[in-house]
């Protein structure tokens, strides 16, 4: 995906560009140890997915200003800051299997780091003129920490509903997405009906997003992928084709991806995968996230042609058609 | 401290009811979920120090106006949000000795109630209409953030020099008092002078206080301070009677205090405890804390008399008379 959006991405580059650099400059500290945690960071950098979803929503309804390039920042900045806690819940898991002092270290360095990386998102947030953008971003920080919330509290429970599920990734994913989206927009000086198709588009996208990202925890290739998988089943996740699956298939096939989720089996990974593929469950995730792609498809439709609004076209079928 | 501050706070009373119930109605989710967790939040509430030291500033500069109330809030969610993110770093620490799922569980409880916290407090903050105390409050917490990494950084370096722990107490425990304090008096309309010897004032009792913290650590008594102690030593964390202590006493006195702080011995709290006591460091220390509140009690001696500037001058007696 990344070297496509490279290409797609063009008509946003000298921005995105501009992204690059003030993300480091705001992180930059006087402190030269500080320093040298933050580089660390480098390695949860992402796709640029949310400022590129700030600045294509901003150019598809006028021009970018300065104030783009700093939401742009700030929306990586949350998202890399989720990432960098997910890490230390992901490490929390790793060390039940052993524990060592380095893991430690690097937990707390983690937490540290996180709240270091969404302390400078406000802090950056708050340097634009108008409360708006501060308030809104708080509200969607708000959002994401429910949703996560939501995620743990629900972790093992094998009766986990489809509308749960869709409450906990439209907080912990679409919420954000939606927000970069609204502001892109709202911040290029669009009407009120230009700014609710491109928050419904981003909430759609970024709903669709992650079941695929669910999907391919279960039936990706980690070598494709770039990371590893299998990560929801070990942490008691359930995702979309589990809950159907749990819900839809043959009795004998439903009671053995229960025990298989609930043993300790170093393998449960490959035995789910084996178990489900065969299955409607992974086809029935994928009509899902392509009805929320149509969906945010026809609600940018109505805005005036631009590059900026193809590109939004193009980007949400990358969604649910990349392998990574 | 906490009976006597209630009785010194009269003046503020109905404000300092007006911020615990904003601080229950900020953190209500539509999720149910989120607010049993939440509820297991109180326990880290605190003694309102720093809701105090904000409408205390501003009483003491004029009125007080609903703004001191949000901002009083805010300041004990950052607070509360490092104690909840600081508990993580302790139960990393407890884990090395045994690891439970449990304490697992309630890290990573920990880890998002964190966050959700400080989100909350940038939702809040965003609330009131200028953008100076949201850009305010940011800063503070990226100072906050980097006198964590500093001292994790420095963990267990022998070599700590006075100059980095004040580095150290001054981002992490200070600065927060100090924005308290200028927030509060701004607020009122306090004239710059005003609000500078405010943030002086902050500032100098912040600093007094983490040095009484960190002595009350090594001498208090668990009972009286009503705390595990001797956590600084088991973090590997020196403080100002240490560093003293390492710089000056006998040479087989500080031979034998780096012995213990690098040795396992599960007693070398009481050990340290006794090495220390009979010398002159937690003197010198105690000095250093009177220094900074003679520094604080002189920054507010020249503000017009008030009840509130008085109530002020005795906390930053309290700060290092308090056995907790």
């Amino acid at each position: 995906m990344t070297a496509t959006l490279a290409t797609l991405t063009e008509c946003i580059a000298p921005q995105l560009k501009a992204v690059d650099r003030l993300f480091t400059s705001e992180l930059q500290s006087q402190i030269e140890c500080v320093n040298v945690l933050i580089r660390h960071v480098s390695r949860f950098r992402g796709k640029m997915l949310r400022p590129c979803l700030v600045l294509l929503s901003g150019r598809a309804c006028g021009e970018l200003s300065d104030a783009h390039v700093t939401i742009a920042t700030v929306a990586e900045m949350v998202h890399m800051a989720t990432l960098v806690h997910d890490d230390v819940l992901d490490e929390a898991e790793l060390r039940r299997k052993g524990a060592t002092l380095n893991h430690l270290r690097g937990n707390e360095a983690a937490v540290l780091l996180g709240d270091y990386l969404i302390s400078h998102s406000y802090h950056l947030c708050s340097s634009i003129d108008s409360q708006f953008a501060s308030r809104l971003i708080a509200r969607t920080t708000n959002e994401v920490c429910e949703g996560e919330l939501l995620q743990i509290d629900n972790r093992n429970r094998l009766d986990l509903s489809e509308e749960t599920y869709f409450q906990i990734i439209q907080r912990k994913t679409a919420s954000l997405c939606a927000t970069c989206c609204l502001l892109g927009a709202k911040l290029a000086g669009a009407n009120e009906g230009a700014v609710a198709r491109l928050e419904t588009y981003g909430m759609s996208l970024g709903t669709a997003f992650q079941i695929q990202d669910d999907i391919l925890d279960i039936v990706g290739d980690a070598g494709t992928v770039g990371k590893t998988l299998g990560i929801d089943i070990e942490k008691g996740k359930l995702t979309l084709p589990m809950i159907h699956f749990l819900r839809t298939a043959p009795r004998e096939h439903r009671e053995l991806l229960k025990t298989l989720l609930e043993s300790r089996d170093g393998d449960k990974g490959e035995k789910i995968r084996n178990l489900i593929l065969p299955s409607r469950s992974i086809e029935y995730a994928r009509d899902a996230a392509r009805g929320h792609i149509d969906r945010a498809r026809t609600a940018i439709a109505g805005l005036p042609n631009s590059e900026a609004k193809q590109v939004l076209d193009i980007m949400a079928e990358f969604v649910i058609s990349r392998p990574m």
